[in-house]
This record gives C-alpha cells, structure tokens and sequence, in this order.
C-alpha cells in the first residue's frame, strides 16, 4: 500500500466519523481507522462515495497510508484509551509527524503528552474542537495547540474544516504544548455562564413574572435581534417553543430538573482557582449546575417547606414590559463580566504557563462553529486588537459603556430577585465582582487586620512600604516591621 | 541513651516549639529534634525548665530517646520537607511505631504517605491542627486521622495538650487516613467565609452608613452577646478599635486592603467541585480575596471610574438602627448556609473515601482553640447528634428557624446593597442558594433542553422513567427514548 492520505482520523465514533466526512469534503485525502473495523466498515458504506477515503483494517495499515509529515487526529474517549493509542501510534510514526489529539483532554494531560512525544521527535497536538457532531462534520472552532513547525502542517487542513465565520475559518493557532486545550477549556467555562444566566432570565420571567414558556420564547427570539444576537439565544427560544406531543404540554415543563455536567467547567473554576483569578460566573453555574441535582437535600426541602416569597413580582403589563428588558441588560452586563473573567484567566495562565496567545484571534475563532458564537465576538476581537482591553475587557469603552448603560437595570433585577425569592446567583454574583472592581477601597483590609492579628501574617501599610505586625496581644499594642 | 521520652516534636519552628513546650507543660516526656541543633538549644535555654524535655542532636538520637510505640510528630515544611522526614523517621523507625504529621498537607498527599507508610507496618497520622501558635502552646484544637490503633496510643497525648471546650478536650479521631486533613482543610475554608461575611458586614456599615471603625468594632462587641458570640467577631472588634500610634486614625484605614491567602481555601473549593458539592459561600470569599489583590485590574478601574451609585444609604439613625440589624441577621444567615455547605462537603468526601466521620464530634471539637470557635456550634453538635441534620443542617429545626426568623433582613441587606452598588458576593451567593434550595422547580429544565439540542446529552423527564432526545433539528422534532 502506497501513502497517498494527507491525513488521517483514528476513533470513528460520532465525532471522528462526522471529523473524516468534513475533511473528505474538502478535498483531504483521509485515512481512517477504528479499533473494531466493523465501524470503518460502517463508515464506508454509509459515506464511502463521499469523498476520497483510505480505510485501514490495522494501525500500521493506517499509518502506511499517510504520506510523510504524517497526521494522524485521535478522537477516542479521553484518559487511559487517549494515551494508549497516542503511544501506539508514536511507535509506528517517524521523527516530524504529528499526533493531533482532538478530544476534551484536560490540559495538563495535553502538557505531559507533549512533552513525552516531542521528547521523541515527533510533533504533538492538543487541540480543542467545538461544536459537537454537526460542529465536526459541517464545520468546528478549532483551537490547536503544539509547536508553530506543526501548524504549518495543519493550517491548510484545519482552515479547509473549520467553520467560516465573516468568511474567515475560525481556527488559530493558540500556543505552545497545552494552550488549544486550555482555551477550549474556558470556552466551556464560558458557555456554563450562558447557559446559567439564560436559565435565570427564563425564571425570573416564569416563576416571577408568570409568563408561559412560549411567550417567554418569543422574548428570547426578540433578544437574538439585539446585542444578545448568538446560538445559545436561539436554540432557547426553540427549545422553550418546543411542545410535547404526548401531552399538549410546553416540553420543558416535562423535563427533570437535574443539569447534568461532564467536567470541563470544574476544570475552568478548579483551574482558576489555582491561578488565583476570579471567575465568579462561571463559578456559580457550576454550583448551580451541582444543587439543581441534588436530588435528596432538594427532596428534603421540599418535605419540609422553607418560609418565604413565592417569586411572584406582581407587576402590572407595563412594568413588566420594563422589567423584561431589565432582565435583558442583566444578562448582557453578566454576561460581559464572565468573559471578562474568562480572557483573563487565559492571560493569567498564557503567563504562567508561557503562551503566547493572541486574544484577538481567540474570540474570533469562537465566532462561529462552537456553542458560544455570538456576534458581540466581533466587538471583543476589537477591543482586544485595539489594545483598549489589555487589562480586562471591562475597560475596553464599546463594554464600559455597555455596562454602565445596563447597570441601574441590573441592580433591579438582582435586588428584585431577593426581595422576592428567585435564585440569581450569576447574576449577582457579577454584580458584586464589578461592584468589587469598582471599589476604592474594600473590606480586604480588615480581614488582612484579621489575619495579622490570629496568625501573625503581617499587613502593609499605605502611608510607608514594609511589612508589620501588630503585637495584639500585648499591652499598648506596638505595632511593629515585621 | 534509654527510651524515656512517650511523645516527640521534628521542627521546633513557631508551631513545633509551642506544640513541644504544651505537651511538656501537661506532663509529657517530649523528646525534640531539630535539623540545626541551634534551634534545640535555643528552645532549651529559654524554655528547658517548664517540663521534661529529651533533646537530640541527631534523628537517630531522637528515635532512640522515644519508648515504644514511638509517637514523633512532625511539624516541618509541607511538601518535600515534610516526604524526606517522613521517610528519614521511617528507616530509623520500627513497625507499630507511628508518625504523625501535624502540618498543613493536602489531605491527598496524606493518603499517599498513609498508604505508603503503613506498608511498612508503621503508623501514619495526618493531624489538622487549628489555632495558630498560640493555640499549639495554650491547646489547639486537633483533628488526628490514620488507623484506629495509633489513635489508642494517641488519644491520652492529645487530649491533655488540647484546648479545652466546656471542660471537653477538642480533639477527635476524625477517620482513616486523610480524614483529618481533610476536616482541618474544609475549616479553613469555613474560616475564609466567616471573615468574608464578617468583612461584608463591615463594608456595608463603612461605606452604607458611613460609620466609623470604632463605632462598627461597638457593633461587633455587641454582635458578641448574640448568637454570633465567637472569636472572630471578637477580634474583629478589637482589630476595628486599635488605633495607629504614629497617625492617630483608625489601623484599618492604614492597612493595605489586598488580603492574602495561604492555599487551603483554595483546596476547600477545588475539592467541593470534585465532589460536585456546591460551596458558593467559600468560593466567592476565595474569589474576593483574589480580587482584592488584583492590584492592576483595580488600579485600571479607579483610573477609568466606572458610574454608578457610591454606596451611601443616607438612612436616618432609627432606619440605620433596623439596617444594622438586618445585618446582623444577614450574617447569621448567610453563615449557618457556608456551614451546611462545609458539612456537605465533609458527609460527600466522607463517602467517596470511605470515612467514618462522626459530624457533631467534628462540631464539638471545632468549639474551643480554633479560629472558628463559636458558641452556635454547640447547636450544630445537637443538631447531628439528634439525627435533625442528617440530610443538611439548614433542616435541623434551630437552624431552620434561625434563617426563617432572619430571612427578611437578608433579603433587604442584598437588595439594598446591589442598588446601592455595595459588593456582597458572599451574602447574596449564600442567598441564592437558599432559594435555589427552596425552588420545587429550577430553570436547569432549561439547561437540560439546550444540552440535549447542542450535544444530544439526552434528559429525563417527570412524567415517565427513562432518558430521551429530542431530533431538534427534524421536521416535527420527534421525541425519542435515547
């Protein structure tokens, strides 16, 4: 067998197989491999004629196929069967190939494997896909990440998939070893956020203004005409349009209330966490996601019946028209605070970690093809570009403006909620971050005092550098350099 | 040189000096060891005559002082320090001996070294000890893991060198290996909420009612005679009444407000995401504290000044006189909620570990030497011992009632903070999660309906059993059994 496959999948489930079609359509000449040949098989009866495909029955088969610099995409579960079959393949690959590792790998595996495969000559690529199956085979965001040599190899393959957003593909190089898959990472961390605040929005209009779920729709479907304009906007208002055909009733009446999670926001707070940097957001609607399915605590309260506000808000048609687009400039103030958070734990960690990577192109490769795409993508490759959001995208004037524009209507809808009843913790969760950010002086102070005085931590001072401590304990209490 | 001492210290550093002086001090024969003898002699000179001490010159010198079962508690550098000595005492050591690692390590490094040492038939202990060094010298409270047996020989040792707490010594065998560690981690990261509240409470009397640090330390003398009679709102008083010598103006007013962190707080809210339990209240005191030390992001934002309100409430003194007790009760609230979450956090690892973990002796020993000692743990001790608890503390009927009674303030204190433009993150979070708690329905429907329609997750619904999918994207949108 001859090489004649510029690249090649391994892992033919739902993602690789929609992965090998999308690269077979255009114009890539694609080997294709799976531990049981019954689903190559599969593969090739269903979409064999779809375009140019080079199935192999064995994993040396495969890599005989693919001409040199070979590039092989590995899309099979993640953990143990990722590092086996990356080892399989370093094996019967040589010097200057490249391994791509297209699953939700988390990034310090992504690191390690770097490390292990450059270690031997070959190039390693973690690289973070999004969109889902449709993503795969109809065009994903593509994050890779891996040494810049490699991505000469892949550009003209990952631009050729990658979704087209304004006529551009969205996929860039991100950085060095473990970037792609950070990225992806926080993408997910930020699509958590949306996802929370949409549901806040939708309760607050449900339980709080006793809107149904198709007039709730509709308003969705009015915000995917503003600022709001993304793919999670819209599927909402399908998803709430949705009408059971059993029961006549609104779908999402019907479904259990438990939100279910795979990890990778964990991953984003955990991450974050260790980086020391804020992500209040996204925090809370990984926590959200965690009480939502705590099915004994949320039986037990049930049983019991806690006193307090039903969330009804009373309002009459007006007002509530008014507060409807208070819950609008909510979600976008909130929204804005989480991807603020976001990009800077990216930068925090491209520090930490030694990445050079390029903001800009970052939300624009996040215009299209994965779950966040959303047009105000467009404003934050600007104001990253423009430099204008160097510190935070907080700072940068188009959001500035939009968040002091939003920001009576925000406190509203969080003060409301409280007085009422209705759960927001996204809502004022970011609230309280901006309200934090905008503080010149916060209540740090006393718990540094705290601190100084149980644990003898020290504080600084304003007025003069230096360490100090304060003999509490002492009569007169000198306060003295530590 | 005969074994006479029943008990050792490795480390004589501030916490291992106290610990040796306190075990002397209640009758023990405490042999000490320190890498650089200067530090033993040092601790002789001053301290030599307050009981038996056996000092050592060498490691081997130190095994050789102890009787069987050695007992040598190491108080070392967490991290590599404390792996070498570990592994130094256990060649010199013999099964049946036992090593008790009295630092602060990541209760996963502990079930490692368990593991690891108790192959080679001896002990190995990992020991929460909370209060500081003048706890470790007046009595700490201890939370020892490790096996059944080391605790037999521990228990007499521990108990006379312990705070006392209405005449019980705060110490407990908290569980197997890491068990402890853990505990002592998870009250650290209660710690970091309690001062976070604390310091919300305090912002919001500073900068809502414009009062002054004494007048808010009066406050918190008060607070002392309430239901939050504890030794944090107590120090906080004296921390807000101390005065700076060379100015004259308030200490607080002087010192730097970026509040610094040490690691188990963070660890706090990294495991509780692990184990998806939620733990809003820890998490958003973590992320405050990060964002107060954010020096850039904060400099940025007084530079550019962002609109909105200055925080004032301009109430008059009797309106003053009602919110300051909303506060209060906004307080008590939204601590009895972080101390449901830190218990939660407990029971879940607790059962992904396989530990035995008695939750009121947890309370109980919590009460005396500790930073968190409090006189309402006295209730949360009841409220486990009665089985009331048993699913979460915010059901056990004190509890119940306590958050029922305070409810109205704390909905008032976050809704006026957020239309005030005051930051309460731990506050309204410990809100929101109360509510979302109460809520029979949650828009994590929603969140389930949008999974299901981006990445064919599946849900469940209410109405029958099994898990579905939607073909979002057919005509007619058929419903399926997944």
């Amino acid at each position: 067998m001859s090489a004649e496959a510029n690249v090649g999948v391994v892992g033919l489930a739902a993602m690789g197989g929609s992965l090998a079609r999308n690269l077979a359509h255009h114009g890539n000449k694609v080997a294709v491999f799976n531990r049981t040949y019954a689903r190559t098989e599969k593969l090739m009866n269903e979409h064999g004629t779809e375009g140019e495909f080079y199935p192999a029955k064995t994993l040396e088969e495969f890599v005989d196929s693919l001409v040199k610099p070979r590039t092989a995409i590995i899309m099979v579960k993640a953990g143990e069967p990722t590092d086996a079959m990356i080892n399989a393949l370093a094996d019967l690959m040589e010097p200057g190939d490249i391994i791509v590792d297209a699953g939700n790998a988390y990034f310090p595996d992504t690191i390690r494997r770097e490390k292990e495969i450059s270690a031997r000559g070959l190039h390693f690529v973690g690289c973070g896909v999004s969109g889902g199956e449709e993503g795969a085979l109809l065009g994903p965001s593509m994050m890779p990440g891996g040494s810049e040599e490699s991505w000469k190899t892949l550009k003209p393959i990952f631009e050729s998939i990658a979704a087209k957003a304004e006529g551009e593909p969205c996929v860039a190089h991100i950085g060095l070893n473990g970037a792609g898959h950070f990225v992806k990472m926080v993408h997910n961390g930020i699509e958590y956020s949306d996802m929370q605040l949409i549901a806040e929005s939708y309760d607050l209009m449900r339980r709080g203004l006793g809107m149904t779920p198709a007039e709730i729709g509709d308003v969705f479907e009015e915000w995917n005409k503003t600022e709001l304009d993304s793919y999670l906007i819209e599927i909402t208002a399908e998803v709430l349009h949705q009408v059971d055909k059993k029961t006549g009733k609104p779908l999402v009446d019907l479904i259990v209330d438990h939100a279910g999670m795979k990890g990778t926001g964990t991953w984003t707070v955990q991450t974050a966490l260790s980086l020391a940097v804020p992500v209040t957001g996204i925090a809370e609607a990984v926590f959200a996601r965690g009480l939502s399915s705590e099915a004994d605590l949320r039986e037990e309260a049930a049983k019991q019946g806690f006193a307090g506000p039903n969330g009804e808000l009373n309002l009459n048609s007006e007002e509530k028209k008014a507060f409807i687009e208070d819950i609008r400039q909510a979600l976008y103030a909130s929204k804005i605070v989480a991807y603020a958070q976001g990009f800077n734990e990216i930068t925090t960690a491209a520090k930490e970690y030694g990445w050079d990577i390029d903001l800009a192109a970052v939300a624009r490769i996040w215009r299209g093809g994965c779950i966040i795409r959303a047009k105000f993508l467009n404003r934050i490759s600007e104001a990253f570009e423009s430099g204008e959001a160097n510190v935070s995208l907080l700072f940068a004037p188009y959001f500035k403006n939009a968040i002091e524009t939003a920001e009576k209507s925000w406190r509203n809808v969080v003060a409301q909620a409280a007085l009422n009843g209705l759960p927001t913790p996204a809502f004022a969760s970011s609230l309280s971050y901006f309200d934090g950010l905008r503080s010149k002086r916060l209540p740090a102070a006393l718990i540094q005092g705290q601190r100084d005085y149980f644990g003898a931590h020290t504080y600084q001072r304003v007025d003069q550098p230096g360490a100090f401590h304060t003999l509490w304990a002492e009569p007169g209490r000198e306060e003295i350099e530590a």
